[in-house]
């Protein structure tokens, strides 16, 4: 196999994205607040100026890093399964894909899930956050009043519940430990809408 | 009303207890390797020779506060509803009991849930956390095994996404929201077991 001269660079460099995946790492690893540019600087092996070369500042790496996470869960709730058809089966879509996405875009949501609001940035990812619990909560009510899932649950807290399990993967998915992600995706579902007890 | 003078105080004290709360909350607030014993001493109003009169260290007040938490869901485990009889009743019950452990004991399983292994006390905090999955893990084989709850899901993908459920409850509960514990750890369980879709 001989190298793609196409692939070659003249000298080791970050576009804005492959810059931002760093980014989200080292801001997984120290903590937004603890890092300093010079800190990326020094992990990216580039100056500081190279960084700024690509974005303005901190906040804009940690508003372009969430919004990948936000505007991931966005799409989904946009898909037409999340839109028609009985809400029990939308919700289930939704929850399915989120994992979906949760796994394709994981340094960006652990990000995400750990933004506390002390910046406008993080102020505008918890609304939508929050917009987006809103719309599970809302899909979940519907749910219930149509009949397709049981109505002695509280349609908010089923909504954190069934988004803690989903969230739960940021804690504990590893993509380097062969998990196999359709199978975790369905097993989320089978929990939630079918449960785990036999029937008998 | 009278003030009563046995509750009086000479002077404003902590015992133990209340400075090792005190001190928990400030560790969730500012993340445990950014406080520092002066930052305690100032959030609690008194010196760092009066917090070292109860504790020997940093260190032992984060030791005491992730066995609080450890202690906790381990008690639950010793449990006789947790050791006698079917393996998914024994899981159901596991379930059920760490919701309350987890809310009578938020602020320090908040604090444990965020341990991330860099010193001695965090590591063997995390292999106890890892003792805690593997039961888990063993009752939902078992309960496989004996064919009470389904035989579908992988146990230990299963017991993540079970108390990825509970420990969401760190992220959403607030005591003073009027949430109804027992409602919380009702639907938990419901969710878990029987599953949100109705039946027909």
């Amino acid at each position: 196999m001989t190298a793609d001269p196409t692939t070659r660079r003249g000298r080791p460099g970050y576009d804005r994205e492959s810059l931002l995946r760093v980014a989200v790492t080292v801001f997984n690893d120290r903590g937004y607040d603890g890092t300093s540019m010079e800190d990326l600087a020094n992990r990216l092996g580039i100056t500081k100026s190279a960084i700024y070369h690509h974005v303005s500042s901190k906040t804009e790496l940690l508003r372009l890093a969430v919004n990948r996470a936000l505007d991931g869960l966005f799409a989904v709730v946009a898909e037409p399964e999340s839109t028609n058809g009985p809400a029990a089966a939308r919700l289930e879509h939704l929850v399915r894909r989120s994992v979906a996405v949760l796994v394709a875009e994981l340094p960006f949501v652990t990000l995400l899930l750990r933004v506390r609001g002390n910046t406008e940035v993080e102020r505008t990812a918890l609304a939508r956050r929050r917009e987006f619990d809103g719309i599970v909560t809302d899909l979940v009510r519907q749910a219930i009043a149509d009949g397709g899932i049981r109505s002695d649950v509280d349609p908010s807290i089923t909504a954190r519940l069934l988004f803690g399990m989903v969230n739960s993967l940021t804690e504990w998915y590893r993509p380097d430990r062969g998990h196999d992600i359709d199978g975790i995706a369905d097993t989320v579902v089978a929990i939630a809408f079918q449960g785990l007890r036999t029937r008998g």
